[in-house]
């Protein structure tokens, strides 16, 4: 038995130290969060601009695949978790033997997959989009012809923000040229082909599960991508009450089956004729939840830390109607004009490098409850 | 010139890193509104527990009069602010001679002074309890008897929370061995003697000027006290609509007549006739506005931190009711059966050690509007 697997039921109290892998702005925020619970966030963040070491109360600067540092950092907190689920397992496992890893590996295992974590959705009783597993060009052929000449290329690993993705249109005079062509784009990684669901919105559940199998799902919202970033979320937007329902199920069933604990966000396509397709699984905090920072009483970061630190889970009840919008690239330049917007908060990375695209912040727009 | 004076119109960017002097819960919750706008956050704190140290980029500790320690601090920082107005006039001239110190001396010296701050209070027009200075016995005793034998002595400098404060009952056998009694028991230090106010109820309200003189008052909020420190405040409480309207006029006039730069407190005693009292002004963030962290879009803290970067003032509508209660000593150790009450959000400050009364945390409980 390891040590993770004997602080199964560990509550870590306040003055408790979170480890946090990963040094992004999910850790960032994660971090505040343990702060305002008065516990104690440490963070093991890649060397490199890492906001959220700023605001922790130590940090390692480590490779994500430094066993030996990884192991030493967990050695020193009395829960570990992550802001980011490529996490290498053998970092995990490393980290896993010294603290409890809450999430747990099964988690991770099924979630960095993304035909494992099609195949547990559909085990689930959920429906997704049309996929079939691609392991060459011969493969993405026969898998283009099947749905009709086009897709998404989507690597089975690593993928996030778009990233490790390519669409084929269904329309392209060579096929197998596009396929070839497709292929190299993602590097030649095991992968999926997804047909494109002819979606009427996208819509994301951030739940959250206890140590102790308690469930809480934040309502649903609604979300728009741009290039495969997520641009704006609104709560509740223009989601029915009765798909919000079902979307919340579905999540919760989500979390239960990875006998998850912590936050996850399970992203979904609705149909025209109201069925829900699950896309994607996030297994920790997601920016389709930043809404609830400052709509709900307590947000999914604070959810995320009592969960791992086995606390009951808080309220998720939204008390008012959230758009959040996220500041990519210079966007965020624009600070003082999103400042002096009433009823706006805004929110900052403290991140010294505005790469195009980059998520350097958010703003979240409150307006009374219109349901 | 002194570089605060050169640096009265500076703006501190995202990225700018914001000097706190002193090491408490309010430091603690001014650098994590700090970090949300992507703000670096430095601490300056005595030694000991200091719960802000935690989530500061870094911190110094040093005594408040190590004035060298103070100067390189201040040197190091955009902008320096305090959570605490008892910071020693040499430490604060150390510091702004290196970086603009917000809020100014002005509202450091009025406010330091229980008798200036009563001078300055009636110069706006507004009214006080009756007071007397008090430099002796005889002073007191004389005081005494005008306000008809009872009153609350209060030493000029260095009182809060109820420390550097002896009640007075108005029916003592013996007046001068009363008098007596109570001017050693504040030390014998300059004091004043006031007359106990006959109110109705004791309200609040935390307004904001900002660095070019732009003013917002969030709602006033009703306060209730135990042994001179604050135990609940419920807004909008039994406040009439334009008793509050009131209270915020004379918190806005008193943030314009101290040129105050940043959030400041007015206490104010309402009479049953409804007239109102100046208390005391805290011309820092305040307890009584802890209520705006989950009431409000953008709080105290995070008001604070704009007005003394010289960003626009955020919004401080109020989208909830709620009620704020401190969990003071041993309270804070049912914060398992706090954190799972719908509703309610959680603060604990990390502090190490629980002594009576002392403020471990607090919970802010939200309600819709009633209003």
């Amino acid at each position: 038995m390891t040590a993770g697997a004997a602080g199964a039921g560990r509550i870590v109290p306040p003055g408790g130290v979170v480890g946090v892998l990963g040094g992004g702005q999910l850790g960032r925020m994660l971090a505040l969060a343990a702060a305002r619970l008065g516990l104690r966030a440490a963070v093991y963040a890649a060397p490199g601009d890492a906001p959220a070491a700023e605001v922790a109360g130590w940090f390692v600067s480590g490779a994500p695949d430094y066993l030996e540092g990884m192991a030493d950092f967990a050695a020193r907190c009395d829960v570990v978790t992550f802001e980011f689920e490529n996490v290498p397992a053998a970092a995990l496992a490393a980290a896993g033997a010294h603290a409890p890893l809450r999430p747990g590996p099964r988690s991770l295992e099924i979630c960095q997959d993304r035909l494992s974590e099609k195949l547990f959705v559909e085990a689930l009783g959920f429906d997704v989009a049309p996929y079939a597993p691609v392991d060459g060009i011969a493969d993405l052929v026969a898998a283009l012809d099947a749905f009709g000449g086009g897709g998404i290329l989507k690597t089975r690993r690593l993928g996030y923000d778009g990233r490790g993705q390519v669409r084929i249109a269904p329309d392209l005079p060579d096929r197998e040229a596009a396929a070839a062509a497709a292929w190299t784009a993602i590097g030649g990684a095991p992968a999926i082909l997804e047909a494109v669901a002819p979606f009427l919105r996208e819509l994301s559940v951030v739940a959250a599960r206890g140590a102790d199998g308690e469930l809480r799902a934040y309502d649903a919202t609604e979300t728009e991508h741009e290039s495969g970033v997520l641009r704006r979320s609104l709560t509740p937007g223009a989601i029915a009450p009765e798909t919000a329902a079902r979307a919340a199920e579905i999540a919760r069933a989500i979390a239960t089956g990875l006998e998850h604990v912590g936050v996850l966000a399970v992203e979904m396509f609705e149909l025209p004729e109201g069925r829900l397709l699950v896309n994607e699984i996030a297994p920790r905090v997601h920016n389709s939840g930043h809404w609830t920072q400052n709509a709900c009483a307590v947000d999914q970061f604070e959810q995320h830390m009592r969960a791992v630190c086995g606390w009951p889970l808080g309220d998720p009840a939204r008390h008012s109607d959230a758009v959040m919008r996220n500041l990519l690239g210079d966007e965020a330049e624009a600070w003082r004009a999103l400042a002096e917007t009433p009823g706006l908060a805004l929110h900052l990375y403290g991140k010294a490098e505005a790469r195009p695209g980059r998520k350097m912040g958010h703003v979240t727009m409150l307006a009374p409850r219109c349901d």
